[in-house]
């Protein structure tokens, strides 16, 4: 069967449930945006929400936006939300800090959960700051906590007595591959190992179950399909039942059950409000509340249909369009296997991304060979997915990826 | 000698060399506002700081403001400009995370420069984020770490071969007591101690120079003087010294030699850009810069004199109209001691504090029996400050405290 032509593809586009949304966010003129997988473009009705925050809570309610604006509780209050879409419970998630920062303190958690393991188990290749935060976390332990690394197919099979934490990104941040997430935490739980799943290319991209899974902790993103932002603050799920055995290794104030006693000793509060440290980015969580309502409007199930259909497409098109040129896919095949994202390997990829990106297609590269396209079904259209691969498809058989100004690399890739 | 009259006060303002500054920030109609040292008021330039960022940064822009917008170094150029403010070098000081999390990364640093020493020490009645931290490291470590507060005027007596760091706040939160950097650091030193300072009641407040005080490492908060915005990143200074001997704790992907190599193997980063972790906020730090600008625009000297004079006239209007009603001061009474606030206390602290915002005075209560009074020099009149006193004095002629209406505690105070 062959790809859609473009119009038949203009006709997917008309014909989209979703198709309303992406005129609530901006999209720069001539842009193909392949990348919100890293950062998520801005919903229009995001600058209001800030302006507003700015020159109102803050400018003029000033301190007293704490409790006149609720600020203390928009940690828990977008929190909430972000459990609707991962299958938590409300009471269960918070806004808090970065995903490393995350990382760390449920890392942490895991070790007091059975003080006899002390293995951080991983997979070789996971995102990095998932991997650096174990390495910092182990040498801060002066040896007493180890690290592992496996490869990817390897994991279940080292899951040991050891084993303190599994801690695996559930979708990849460079193949797009999705993990079972029930399968896996029930294999790690049947080794007694907790799991840690890093939702950064989930959240937003995928129906997630967390408690049907019995998942222990998660991490996750607010820049990506979020749309909260560059550098947007995280989260974090902690399933209820470890609440209560968890003392925080980063105890700060407003994770203290009294923060405004001023007490000289730490007593974890109820629940998951343990898990915030220090004074929360009021600007930035009301720019991720913004684009996690969105999201929440979409529904994750009309989303996730849209986006294994635009990944699909793109794989279609580039299978018939440019087979010529040595992309290698580097995602899965089955969409069902797939986040919201397609990979390939090319020995030129990180020149071919430039000049695409130079002809107004956004994807990125990412060492040492891979170009990743990201599928954001809130505001990309099928039509987009057909000029990439037209675009990629003129780059190389012009081959203007040889231009010398693509060569040259930047400080971000 | 009395205190001055509104009319020679009013010639003060007039006459005073800073008072362009406070046209340059919002100030709501007829509030007295004596908070900023817990949240300082919005510079007018910041909303449409913010509204670029926003709309042109991240909107049109995307994920190339990376590299077009120099997001990448944002935590290092507002960094810099904030090293200009405390003594230290450009490439000493960056933007990260909280102050909490800041506070564990040298906590962590300082157990690093000498394992034979695993005691951290500080005061009792610092601000609770600081000891609170150390009780979480040390809970991490298994007892390997432990935590020791002194009463503040015991802590260089307590300085022993055991400790490995000493954590003080150099402006105290509730007293406004100031500690000489200079000789505490030399008597920890000539221990064998290394010396962390917070400065979120110093920065933008008072004159500081870490380096001519030999210090090792110093956190602080952005959302105070620096006016920076509600829970707006914090800043972290290394002295160069000790970068290559750190060994990052919260080892992060930005704050590795080669983020973008996406390696499996956590490299600190050369210098001071291993204390980053994750990915930067670009909103909060870009509102952080136009506080910054403004303190660095107006000169740390002529803000330190002004905030003398402020508090200063402050403690003479008290003692001259409200000596009858029971205020006890809680600060120290020459102004080379104190911070940029006074403080006093009363066992009706909370009302009265309650009953003076009803009125438009807003100061802070803290635990158990404070009424702190912060001074930002950049923005707050000698006006100000006699509003402020004739308010109390009313509030307590009138008994208008006694309402029940003050009584009920809110979330936050």
């Amino acid at each position: 069967m062959s790809a859609p032509t473009l119009d038949e593809i203009r006709t997917r586009d008309a014909a989209d449930p979703l198709n309303g949304f992406r005129d609530r966010f901006v999209i720069p003129d001539g842009l193909v945006y392949l990348d919100g997988n890293s950062l998520g473009c801005l919903p229009k009705a995001t600058p209001d929400r800030i302006a507003d925050v700015v020159a109102r809570e803050w400018g003029e309610d000033l301190i007293r936006s704490w409790n006149t604006n609720d600020w203390i509780n928009a940690p828990r209050r977008v929190g909430a939300k972000i459990a609707g879409l991962i299958g938590a419970n409300d009471d269960e998630v918070v806004i808090a800090d970065s995903t490393s920062i995350n990382v760390f303190k449920v890392l942490s958690a895991c070790l007091q959960l059975d003080p006899k393991r002390s293995v951080l188990l991983s997979e070789r290749g996971n995102f990095p700051t998932d991997v650096y935060m174990m390495q910092g976390l182990s040498a801060l332990s002066g040896g007493r906590v180890a690290t592992r690394l496996v490869e990817p197919d390897d994991v279940i099979a080292a899951l040991d007595s050891d084993a303190a934490a599994l801690l695996l990104t559930q979708v990849h941040y460079k193949t797009g591959r999705m993990r079972d997430m029930a399968a896996v935490t029930k294999a790690a739980h049947d080794k007694g190992v907790p799991v840690i799943w890093d939702l950064s290319h989930s959240a937003g991209a995928v129906p997630v179950d967390l408690n049907a899974s019995n998942a222990d902790f998660a991490v996750g993103c607010g820049y990506k399909y979020l749309n909260g932002g560059p550098g947007a603050p995280a989260f974090l799920f902690a399933a209820k039942r470890h609440h209560e055995a968890v003392f925080p290794a980063l105890s700060g104030w407003l994770g203290h059950e009294a923060p405004f006693d001023f007490d000289d000793t730490y007593r974890p509060a109820p629940g998951i409000d343990r898990f915030q440290c220090g004074t929360p980015g009021i600007l930035a969580i009301s720019a991720l509340e913004v684009g996690v309502d969105l999201i929440a409007e979409a529904g994750m199930e009309a989303l996730r249909e849209k986006s294994r259909a635009l990944s699909d497409l793109f794989l279609d098109l580039m299978a018939e369009r440019c087979s010529e040129y040595g992309f290698e896919p580097a995602c899965p095949a089955d969409s069902a296997e797939r986040g919201s994202q397609a990979s390939f390997h090319h020995e030129n990829g990180y020149a071919i991304m430039q000049a695409i990106i130079a002809r107004g297609v956004i994807g990125d590269f990412r060492a040492p060979d891979i170009l990743r396209f990201g599928f954001a079904p809130l505001y990309n259209r099928f039509e987009d997915v057909w000029q990439a691969v037209e675009t990629i498809r003129t780059v190389m058989a012009e081959e203007a990826w040889r231009d010398p100004q693509f060569q040259s690399r930047r400080a971000v890739t």
